[in-house]
């Protein structure tokens, strides 16, 4: 990569997600060369993925070019690049677009989907991690109601119909919502030719509770409100494999669907050259001391989702969450420059702001350190957070324009099959 | 196809464009049954396919739910399909989702790019015609900076930078513009390693002059706007063709380019069954009579693009354009009412209303019957007329809300490769 060198030492920032990006606003003036790799050419607002696959927004809404965020830092370069392998011994970092050296290299990779191993769910089944994942959910969801109105067989216009989400966190609750609304409010005037009521949403999870990282409180509220939007919870029961037509369990429940999407869990996503055993725990994430430096590396850091910080509070490592990468950014943006300065280091403090969920129209849960909130209430907070941490100013207003919208004519208007995805995708 | 008969006389409608749409809306609250096919499950506003293309907006923006504009209609119809084939003698279409009787069967299939039977341009060349195109064009403009910043090679690297736009109607004109203003506002802030001044921008038109069926006036000053913006226009010269590297032509005069966008053209988008040689004129049009009613059929109409209705003012066919459409679907929908009532149709009128290019920012040329505008008035017009004739108030909304914000941050935020065009499309 023909990028010069200057007598400012290298930083460089693997992944523009949360951490990468508060990372390089803090490295902004700073006397640091740094560059940015991404394999896209834009920041992913992933909070709001759901919202992208039920035809709430619009996907141009929650990206953001990863070029204009640090168009006006000295020092700064991006390559879109995928990163395929780490040397630490040459400082050197491998890409499908030439080698970089660094002084100091930064892991922000983030996570990926985990599949446990299960190839056949891997691919029959949909993710919503990514932009391109999340369109290609809400075509197959279009196309399936459009091809439900084809058959004459029964079961499988009902399979067609049905959908099934496994995983009771953030993304299985908030999607979950977010289809049984559409299934109120629009499906009916959608397909007249249809007997919609017919069509069924079933989130499966294997513990005993629907998000389980929040307070007991907003975990029975999350099930209530499914429970009144005409959602099938269930619980305590592990999706064991899925062909693409039946989901079979560790019980004798199975369910017909066309559509099953993934939402069981994450799995950090390193990078070869760094897997080595003792660097990986849990969850395939990287371990780091408290100043996110990588075990056994003075000059390779991980934050983020990607990083395993070992806590008090976190004995299994900090939830891989927005907030503790944006923070764990924002320090070791501070701890690099005292590094460059010869200083001590300052340890990564985690603090929790909080954390939500939404369940649909008026029904959210909020967890705030001080007191817990559910319901309308909660719904303005979680919305309010959300416009407040969304990257720049067009993408606010585009977002708060379709929520408004939304609210008031009960609609989705992207309900838009731009890119089929069982005819050109699969 | 099981869509059940009534007693209403049934109307198949091909294509949800500005035609069939605007023929669907008059036939919503009458007494026969719609059934309208089209391949994709929205509506595209086809003029402003060029902003998407330019990160000016986001392609949802420009699309509507077809089912959402039918829903309110009693016996209506809509299926997802793709209409391989018309059978006349037995009032049938077909379809790639099976068959379906007709008892009045109008072709509103629109246009689709006319290559002239290269097809070495067919494959290398980009077009502008579908959302997903225009897409394909964004993420390819975009690639093709990241590439240049890889290499070495001056020659290579000016080829990824070069445009060469193929056609001087509003389609060419207006993407001219719009990539002369990224070249301007955004390529040196955001590829601060390129010396982006030697990006080119070329528009070839074989004729003599630019917007050819505008007035001298527009087409004119139009030029004159090109330039400023340093565009370099090429008149008389004719593209002969294009391997993905050169662009040769019928002049000694040869481009190095990595995207050639052809808008040169555009022919009727015929079905089979009905491209007999004696119903197909000049641009793979249907020849049609004031009734829009295809020569020799009694039940079979065809509006819009595809339809080619001489007049005395005409005697090439009516404009391919929006508004010869919508007045044709509107007049259609009388006359088809007409007809199952057994009253006389009435011929069709073209009303000129106007029409107009954007080149950009303050910049628009507009003939109105009665007077011609050029410049920051025109370009008021040209945007309010856009805006009033975009479908749903949301879209509007959207428009508008990125319109304003690109006009006062000299912006185009929707500069994302969401679905890569090399790598993964081509």
């Amino acid at each position: 990569m023909n990028i010069s060198r200057t007598s400012y030492p290298r930083v460089v920032i693997i992944g523009g997600g949360f951490a990468g990006i508060s990372l390089a606003k803090k490295l902004s003036k700073q006397e640091v060369q740094v560059v940015l790799l991404d394999k896209n050419n834009y920041h992913t607002f992933q909070p709001l993925l759901y919202q992208v696959s039920t035809g709430g927004l619009e996907p141009d809404s929650i990206a953001y070019p990863i070029r204009k965020i640090l168009k006006d830092f000295p020092n700064f370069h991006f390559r879109l690049a995928d990163v395929t392998k780490i040397e630490p011994a040459s400082r050197t970092v491998i890409t499908d677009i030439g080698e970089l050296k660094y002084d100091y290299l930064v892991v922000a990779s983030g996570s990926k989907t985990n599949y446990f191993g299960n190839e056949s769910i891997e691919k029959h089944s949909m993710a919503m991690k990514t932009i391109p994942q999340s369109l290609n959910l809400r075509s197959l969801i279009l196309e399936n109601f459009e091809e439900a109105l084809l058959t004459s067989d029964l079961n499988e216009r009902n399979a067609l119909m049905n959908f099934v989400i496994v995983g009771g966190g953030p993304t299985g609750v908030e999607l979950a919502g977010a289809l049984a609304e559409i299934k109120k409010g629009i499906l009916p005037k959608d397909y007249p030719d249809l007997d919609t009521r017919l069509a069924q949403i079933h989130i499966v999870q294997s513990g005993n509770c629907l998000l389980k990282g929040m307070s007991d409180k907003a975990s029975t509220k999350a099930e209530d409100f499914l429970e009144k939007l005409g959602v099938n919870i269930w619980k305590n029961v592990r999706v064991t494999n899925y062909d693409g037509k039946t989901v079979t369990t560790d019980s004798d429940l199975t369910f017909e669907t066309a559509t099953l999407v993934w939402a069981a869990g994450v799995k950090g996503a390193t990078i070869n050259g760094l897997d080595a055993e003792n660097l990986v725990t849990r969850g395939n994430r990287l371990l780091v001391n408290e100043f996110n430096q990588l075990i056994g590396f003075e000059n390779i850091f991980a934050v983020g989702d990607v990083a395993c910080m070992v806590t008090d509070s976190f004995p299994n490592g900090l939830p891989m969450m927005a907030q503790p990468a944006i923070q764990q950014g924002e320090q070791l943006g501070d701890n690099l420059l005292a590094l460059t300065e010869k200083k001590p280091m300052k340890p990564f403090e985690y603090h929790n702001k909080g954390v939500m969920a939404t369940i649909g129209r008026n029904k959210a849960v909020v967890d705030l350190p001080r007191f817990k909130l559910q319901g309308v209430f909660a719904w303005y907070v979680w919305m309010f957070v959300h416009l407040f941490f969304l990257i720049g100013f067009r993408n606010r207003m585009v977002v708060f324009v379709n929520w408004v919208y939304n609210y008031i004519r009960f609609d989705r208007e992207a309900r838009l099959i731009i890119r089929p995805y069982k005819k050109t995708i699969r």
